[in-house]
């Protein structure tokens, strides 16, 4: 069940959290949780500089003896989403969810039908699909993301992760999570970091999954949020209404504004794979101390996707990992993590 | 220190939460640690209706043989903080903390001396400062809460905290919250629960005091919220500053909105005080199983105050518990708290 499995998943973390902060007689007794943990923290990652930028921060910053020690409630980290911690090819997961919903709801307002965009959705035509301008999106977007409760929302998103399948792997979105990323979430957990997503896509979608694919909490995770009314049924029942009106952009410069908002802490690492990201890794890098700021490059083709022109990769419409990004990364010291030499494996499934 | 008080009272809650889900071996290890919780959780309340209640809820939501238990991720208590954790009279304290603001402002900016509403707020004159108009308070609030960067904000604050005192008391606004409801928000965290402030008051404001207050971490306070703008200061460093531009208005049915944004639960149980907390409470309320729902009123002139139409005592500015509330909370079961009769002692100084 769901449930208990994510209770014990709770256990488990709450578990190595207490141990982190215990006194040595009390860790003693808990020692094998732990050592199975320490043993194999990264166990997905080559050996190599991106793998030992992890290692050597969380230590700097989790030791009482290091100049660099940090206090366990101020240790947060913060993750991207679509391609840091899922594939995001051939589209963000969140976006086609959106068009998976169009034929549901042009059966609900058949008069839908012949209006664009859903016109050019329901086509299937992927060359009029690429055409639409980022004002059809945005209604695509609202019509079906918004307009509802958020209690009738919730089911018909766990219903799509549900049945939803990738059409290069066949498999649920949510197993197309990077093995090597969710190791570094747990290995961060595990030393006493409450890690967050911070996504660009939106906020409540995102919320759905998070706790199924990476074991992080609807209130951990920051995207791009639509306000809600309070309003009351027609039974005098209190709801709470999607409306079609942004109230955070949680991309670029509002990441680091969504961090301010829903955390109120500048995070101490922070992981990203596009110049959407580039903000949030300023924005923590600026902070005193020991900060942890790394960029996943997609170069592997055969086992993934490779894109973006750093290298001399092609330039995608998604994740733009541009050469001034990887410039600045370089001047920054920010970490690159070449998911072709760095990682070992991809996926659990592998 | 500070930051080592906190990781002690970190440490002693996330041994806590372990030992609630912990099996019974497990936990016979750190028996002494939750029985002495367990044996005065609510030492400055009188037995009663308000303290059964809330001993009745936390017991049904907690015991896994209950058919209301609550597995842990989902357990979510929020509270409104003025009136209901601490002292919201003579005036909301972070309305005073703008107020005495006005003057380090008008020495920054001398020609505002003379423009309304600063020169009313200059003169002292109460009669005048009672007659300011919600645009007149709203310019007070963006010039003395927003301009700066957020890092600014937080030591101005953190000074005013440390320095500044209620005038019946002499005390720091700090050290007036609540015994009682401190013992709550203890109890419930020591049963799984999270505790968040839900303030109508400003979030970065509420968000500075709320670790040393009540142990609750500032990712953990929903507050009215203006945004923020990210930007680069004449070093190229990334900065946010305080925008003039409210986000979230936290307060009435913004307080059930303000939940699902930057929670994304309903909680299992509300804490409120006045009109502005009923959405919060009918919102909780409308979940299934079982919910808290608890208003303080405010009749102990002696100890504290007595405001509020209620029970026939005068209607105020501040924290209106008015009679269509107090009938509200008997029609819906909701449990009034007495100050007077249900509380031994107000504060922890006594």
């Amino acid at each position: 069940m769901k449930s208990s499995a994510y209770a014990s998943g709770v256990n488990r973390r709450v578990l190595l959290a207490a141990a982190a902060l215990l006194p040595m007689p009390a860790l003693l007794r808990i020692k094998p949780a732990l050592a199975q943990e320490a043993g194999s923290p990264l166990a997905s990652w080559n050996d190599g500089a991106a793998k030992q930028a992890i290692i050597d921060f969380t230590r700097a910053t989790t030791d009482r003896t290091s100049p660099k020690f940090v206090p366990p409630e101020e240790r947060i980290a913060t993750f991207d989403q679509d391609g840091t911690l899922w594939v995001e090819h051939p589209m963000y997961t969140f976006m086609t969810y959106c068009f998976e919903r169009v034929p549901i709801l042009v059966k609900a307002k058949p008069g839908l039908s012949d209006v664009e965009p859903f016109k050019a959705v329901l086509s299937g035509n992927r060359e009029e699909i690429a055409k639409l301008s980022t004002p059809e999106l945005e209604k695509i977007l609202y019509a079906t993301l918004t307009g509802m409760t958020v209690e009738e929302f919730k089911p018909e998103v766990t219903k799509w992760l549900e049945t939803a399948r990738h059409p290069r792997w066949n498999r649920p979105y949510t197993e197309l999570v990077y093995q090597p990323m969710l190791e570094v979430l747990r290995f961060l957990r595990a030393n006493g970091y409450k890690t967050y997503i911070v996504t660009g896509g939106g906020q409540d979608f995102a919320r759905m999954g998070s706790e199924k694919a990476y074991g992080i909490p609807p209130e951990q995770v920051v995207g791009t949020a639509s306000g809600t009314k309070f309003e009351y049924d027609k039974d005098g029942r209190p709801i709470l209404i999607k409306e079609p009106k942004l109230m955070l952009f949680d991309d670029f410069g509002g990441k680091a504004e969504g961090i301010h908002l829903m955390i109120g802490r500048r995070p101490y690492a922070a992981f990203g794979n596009s110049t959407g990201d580039q903000q949030m890794l300023e924005y923590t890098g600026a902070g005193d101390g020991a900060r942890l700021m790394m960029l996943v490059l997609h170069d592997d083709a055969q086992r993934e996707y490779a894109y973006g022109p750093a290298q001399g990769l092609p330039d995608t419409k998604v994740g733009t990992f541009t050469q001034a990004l990887y410039d600045e990364a370089k001047k920054n010291g920010w970490t690159v993590i070449s998911m072709k030499n760095d990682w070992k494996r991809i996926f659990a499934f592998e």
